[in-house]
């Protein structure tokens, strides 16, 4: 509605873990963190999780070391503006605005972040299997994610860990994912109360960066659904690495090792805000598979935003 | 970045209450609540603290009646989809999209809402006013709404008001701008804790329908600043009724009343999300002056809607 220079922006969210995505393919725009946290904040901007620029990777100097193997690199950046390594909800979505903006087409795709290059499926949903001639315009198949690999650190001499929210108290499960995790089975969800202050997690010792928690129930044979307190954030609807590491705990709780048996287990993960399908595979590499959703696309009007586009 | 018919929507804010403001200019679109919820939807969706429908007043049945004193219709609705009759803050944001459309010229515009037609002055800003043949384009000059008449209704046989928190209690004035507010003076807006929960007014008996709490203090010569506990919402960063019968309160408390006098009395009062200002008039009309930020502007793909577009 008026002649100055926008920023173009697409909204989006995989699991309810939400992003503004700012494609900047040759890398021209300087965005400042403060810039960023007002685009993120969700009454004066529009509002996300995080925002992440879309760069090729031979225009980022982060990412020049990755553009043999990763065209695309993921600029990610949390809410206050600051930079992040890596998110593995934020990657799916990541991946679906290239798909849809046409400059990948469904299938295997390597993407650069700050933690080294992730490996990426995009499936091709049965819409687009019935028209193969129209290739992926429109699809919205799940797309994979390969997170690494989880590490379980054994009690230290203080012995197990355990979670406490008010009079109640669980055992816990040490899960590292490059981030620290805390996995208590539960009766109920509830119980976890309304995780506005973070659990109690003992021995401090386990954790000496503080740590995720999660609560988990079952839902059926290989099927869990959990809530998460992440560190620094209280309760979200989603947490990539939180499903992981809760997939392992079940798994080891449940007697299945992919490394003992040669075979990769799967289960099923509810989350607040979705469902996700999580594998660990025989070399320890875990695999998560999601949706992605493109809400809107758009531009902004910069001036808003005080000085601080380049 | 697909051929899907969109939707067309705006964001913006006033003190940073949110709107997605969706232009229908002739009425032909049916959003369901279900839909208006999932737009409003922060993470799933686009954001906002409600929707608000542009439609011209003679193809709306609800604003036909109104067509010949106000143009456009203001279709409010809350977050979950249900309908409103106003909102001081959206009405104003609601006046911007018309004058950033093209669709009114800074000055004097009645607007037609679900509570009868509000009067609303743009104001020309400096740049427009340095470029008078450039009229309004791209003006953000404050924005002025007829906000109405407070009431304030005298203490019962069971006493004057009180408002507690934790271990305080204040005396609080109970104030109607259509809706009940308890106003009390507080040393330090601190003192009124986390607001998660609504305070604890008495006695109950002075609003049978509960009410809005506000907090206030002073500031400086005829400036308070105040936070708000929205009855049903909680803690919000702005409340246009709510400003305007702390500014009520304020002048009676400082002796003035433009009833006596006959002359107005102007209040600025600071909001969480920013300034207001707010007069009362010799005739008890009050109106409320702020600012109305148009953030950006997209479409949206409604395919995660589901089927409830019309």
């Amino acid at each position: 509605m008026s002649t100055a220079p926008r920023l173009s922006f697409v909204k989006g969210h995989g699991t309810e873990n939400d992003f503004v995505i700012v494609p900047d393919l040759d890398g021209g725009l300087e965005l400042s963190a403060a810039a960023i946290a007002r685009i993120c904040d969700r009454r004066a901007g529009i509002g996300g999780d995080g925002l992440i620029r879309v760069v090729r990777s031979s225009a980022h100097p982060e990412a020049r070391g990755m553009a043999d193997q990763a065209e695309w690199f993921m600029d990610y950046r949390n809410s206050d503006g600051s930079v992040a390594e890596m998110c593995g909800n934020g990657v799916r979505v990541f991946a679906r605005y290239l798909q849809r903006a046409g400059l990948v087409e469904a299938g295997d795709l390597a993407v650069a972040t700050r933690a080294g290059v992730r490996r990426v499926h995009i499936a091709k949903d049965a819409g687009d299997a019935a028209r193969p001639g129209e290739a992926t315009a429109g699809s919205d198949g799940p797309i994979t994610v390969v997170m690494g690999e989880a590490t379980l650190p054994e009690p230290g001499p203080e012995g197990e860990i355990t979670v406490t929210v008010g009079e109640r108290c669980w055992p816990a499960r040490n899960v590292n994912m490059g981030n620290p995790h805390a996995v208590a089975f539960v009766d109920d969800l509830a119980q976890a109360g309304d995780l506005f202050t973070a659990p109690a997690v003992r021995p401090a010792s386990a954790y000496p960066q503080g740590t995720n928690v999660e609560f988990v129930v079952d839902r059926g044979p290989r099927h869990v659904a959990m809530r998460v307190h992440e560190r620094g954030s209280g309760e979200t609807r989603s947490c990539g690495t939180g499903a992981c590491a809760v997939m392992v705990a079940a798994a080891r709780r449940d007697g299945a090792d992919p490394a003992v048996t040669g075979h990769p287990v799967t289960y099923t993960v509810d989350v607040p805000g979705g469902r996700l399908v999580i594998s660990e595979r025989p070399d320890g590499t875990v695999e998560m598979t999601g949706p992605a959703v493109i809400v809107a696309e758009g531009e902004l009007d910069p001036s808003w935003l005080g000085t601080d586009l380049g």
